[in-house]
C-alpha cells in the first residue's frame, strides 16, 4: 500500500490546531505506523514522535535503532534524533514541547514513559491524542478500504472452508487451530484470535478455546480475525450443531434482527451511538436487554479495536470511509450465547457490509 | 509450571510497605501474568489489578471477560469485579485507592488508561511499580530458572542445526525464517525475533532481515530468541563467512574478551552496573569505546527486556536467581558489526551461563 505520510502529518497538524493542542507525542503503536510508517516493537527504551505545528516532525529513537528508523517510509518527512543508553531521552523530548501547553499523547504509550515524560515536562497538560489521530484514522482512504474488504472476504472464505468438514465431535482447540490456519491460507499475514465457544462456553463473549468436545445440541459461536496488508478482519457467526433448541432458535432470531437493524441504521450524518441504540432496541423489546451487556461495535483498521465505538455516549458523526463492527449478542449463563458480527463501511449514502457469509441460523454437523 | 500466586501477592504487599506505597495498580502485561496468572490482550477496555495492603486484591475486568478471569490460576486469591460498557471503570478503581497516597503503576499500562486514572484519582501520586514488581520478578525461583535454562538450550540447539547447512548465498530473510522455524522445532512456543545481519547490515544492532544475499567476506550477526514455557531466550553469535578480514578478527577478539570479562564479573553482592563497566573497560582499552553505544545487558524472564539493566546507573545488587543478558558489541558503520550475547544466571557464589554455543569466531560457509 502506497501511503502519503506527508499528507497524514499535515492533517494531524491541522487537527492539533483545531483542538487547541500545542503538540502530539506518539510512541510505537498503530498511531506511529499510520503517521510515519514506522512500527518497531514497543520497549523500555522510548521511541517517540513529536509533532509541533510549524516545526518539522521529530522522531526520537534509541541510537541502536536509528538505521531502522531511517528505512521507514515516512523517514523523509522526519528529523530523526538518536539517543544513547545513559542519556535522558525524556528530557530531550520535553525540550521540544512548549512549556505550559496542552499536548496530545498517543493512547498506547506505556505508563513508564508517561510518568517519565510528566516528570520531565511538569508544566505540560497531557491529554489523549484520540481526537487527533483517532479521528484521522477513523476515515479510511480507498486503499485502506480495499485492504479491509479483502480481509473480510478472506475471513468469509476461511469460514466456508472450515464448515466443509464436520465440526461435531471435535475439540474447540482443534477447530480454532484449523480456523487460524485457514485465515492464513486465504491471505491473512497472521491470525490474531479464533474464539470457538460451544454450548455453555458460548455465554462467554471472549472465551478462549478449550478441550471441550463440540456436540449435537450446542450453540457454536465462531469469532475470528487476523491481519491482511496491515488491516484487520473480525467476523462472528453463531451455528446450531444439529437440531437447535427452541431457545437457541428464538435468541438467534432476536440477535439476527438486532444486527440487521443496526446495519440498516448506518449512514453518513448519524451519530455512531444510534447504531448501538438500534441493536439494543430490538433486544430490549424481546426482553433480553440484560443479556446484551456489551456495546454493539468498535472501529477497525490497523487495530482490531479502535475509535469510534458503537456505544451509548460516543457521539462521533458517521462519515464515508468509517469502518466498524456491528455485533450485538445475547448471553445466557451456563446455557448458550449468540453473536453475529460484520464489519461495515460507511458509504456516500449508506452502508457496505465487508462480510457476506450467511447470517441466519445455519444447522451444521 | 506450578506457581504460588498467593505468595507472590504477599511478597508484593510487603514490598509496597517497604517502598512506602499505598497500593499497586497493574494492567494486562507480564506483571499481571506474574502476579495472578492472568494474561489477556491489553485493550481499550481496562482490566486492572489493585493491590492495597491489608485488603483482598481486586481485579477489575470488563464483564464480558469475567469468565476468563475466573479461570485464571490466581483467581482464588482475587475479588473479581466486572464493569459493563457504559460504566466508568476508572472511577471504580479510584474508589479503591487511599486519597493523597503514593500508588505504584505497572510499567506497561497504556497511556490512555494512565491519563484516565489520573483524572479519576486526582490526589494520588503515581510512580513506577518497578521497585515492587520489577524487584520481585528479577529474582527467579527454581522453576523459572529451569524454564530459562531449557529456553537457552533450545536456542543453542536451533543455532547448531541452522549452521549444519551452508549460509553463504542465501538471503537474510530466508535464514531468519529457518531460524524461527528451528526455534519452534526445538521447543519454543514461538519465535519472537531473528536478527540476521550480514556485511554492512551487521553494524545495525536491531537490524531486520532483508533480501541481501549473504556472501563470503561478510561478518554475520545472528541474534534470536523466543518463548518457552512462558520464558524468553535471547542469544547472539557473530560468524565469519569464509576467511575473516583482519578487522573482523580484531574486533571479534575484543568483543569476545569483553564478554568474558563481563560474565566473570557476575556474582552476588556486585552492582549490575559493574558488569557493564567490565565489558566497557576492555572495549575502551582497545580504542573502540565510541563503537559500543549500548548498554551491556538487560534482565530477562517473562519479558525479553526487563529490569535490572547492565548499564551505568543501575545500582541493583546482584542476588542468586537474577538472570540477564551479557552482550557487548562493536559496530563500524557501513562495514561490520560484532556482538556476542549469553543469558546468565547469578548463582550462590558466581555465575551460570544459560547458553553454551562456542563464542569464538567460527568460520562458516
Amino acid at each position: 500500500m502506497i501511503v502519503d505520510h506527508a499528507r497524514r502529518l499535515t492533517a494531524a497538524e491541522r487537527l492539533l490546531a483545531t483542538e487547541d493542542l500545542a503538540a502530539l507525542v506518539v510512541a510505537p503503536s498503530p498511531d506511529l505506523a499510520y503517521l510515519v510508517g514506522y512500527d518497531p516493537m514497543p520497549l523500555e527504551r522510548p521511541t517517540l514522535l513529536a509533532l509541533v505545528p510549524g516545526e518539522s516532525p521529530r522522531l526520537l529513537v534509541p541510537t541502536l535503532e536509528r538505521p531502522l528508523a531511517l528505512d521507514a517510509p515516512g523517514a523523509p518527512e522526519l528529523e530523526i534524533v538518536g539517543w544513547r543508553d545513559g542519556q535522558d531521552p525524556y528530557a530531550v523530548l520535553a525540550g521540544w514541547l512548549p512549556p505550559g501547553s496542552r499536548v496530545a499523547l498517543g493512547d498506547r504509550i506505556w505508563g513508564v514513559h508517561v510518568l517519565a515524560l510528566q516528570r520531565a515536562a511538569p508544566t505540560v497538560m497531557w491529554t489523549s491524542a484520540r481526537p487527533v489521530v483517532g479521528t484521522l484514522r477513523a476515515r479510511k482512504d480507498p486503499a485502506e478500504l480495499d485492504a479491509l474488504r479483502r480481509a473480510g472476504a478472506a475471513a468469509d472464505a476461511a469460514l466456508e472452508e472450515l464448515l466443509a468438514t464436520a465440526i461435531a465431535g471435535r475439540r474447540e482447540l482443534d477447530v480454532g487451530a484449523d480456523l487460524a490456519r485457514l485465515l492464513v491460507e486465504y491471505g491473512h499475514e497472521r491470525a490474531d484470535f479464533t474464539i470457538v465457544a460451544s454450548g455453555p462456553n458460548a455465554a462467554s463473549p471472549h472465551h478462549e478455546p478449550t478441550e471441550r468436545v463440540i456436540a449435537a445440541g450446542d450453540a457454536l459461536v465462531l469469532d475470528f480475525g487476523g491481519v491482511l496488508d496491515g488491516y484487520c478482519s473480525d467476523t462472528t457467526r453463531t451455528f446450531a450443531i444439529g437440531e437447535p433448541s427452541a431457545e437457541l432458535t428464538r435468541v438467534h432470531a432476536v440477535v439476527h434482527e438486532a444486527q440487521a437493524a443496526a446495519r440498516a441504521s448506518v449512514r453518513p450524518g448519524v451519530e455512531i451511538q444510534e447504531v448501538d441504540r438500534a441493536a439494543r432496541a430490538v433486544i430490549e423489546a424481546a426482553g433480553d436487554g440484560e443479556r446484551f451487556f456489551h456495546r454493539t461495535g468498535h472501529g477497525i483498521g490497523l487495530e482490531v479495536h479502535e475509535p469510534p465505538y458503537a456505544a451509548e455516549g460516543d457521539t462521533t458523526v458517521l462519515e464515508p470511509g468509517m469502518t466498524f463492527s456491528v455485533e450485538p449478542g445475547i448471553y445466557m449463563d451456563g446455557q448458550l450465547g449468540v453473536r453475529i458480527e460484520d464489519i461495515v463501511a460507511v458509504t456516500d449514502d449508506g452502508v457496505e457490509a465487508l462480510n457476506r457469509s450467511p447470517r441466519d441460523l445455519r444447522i451444521i454437523d
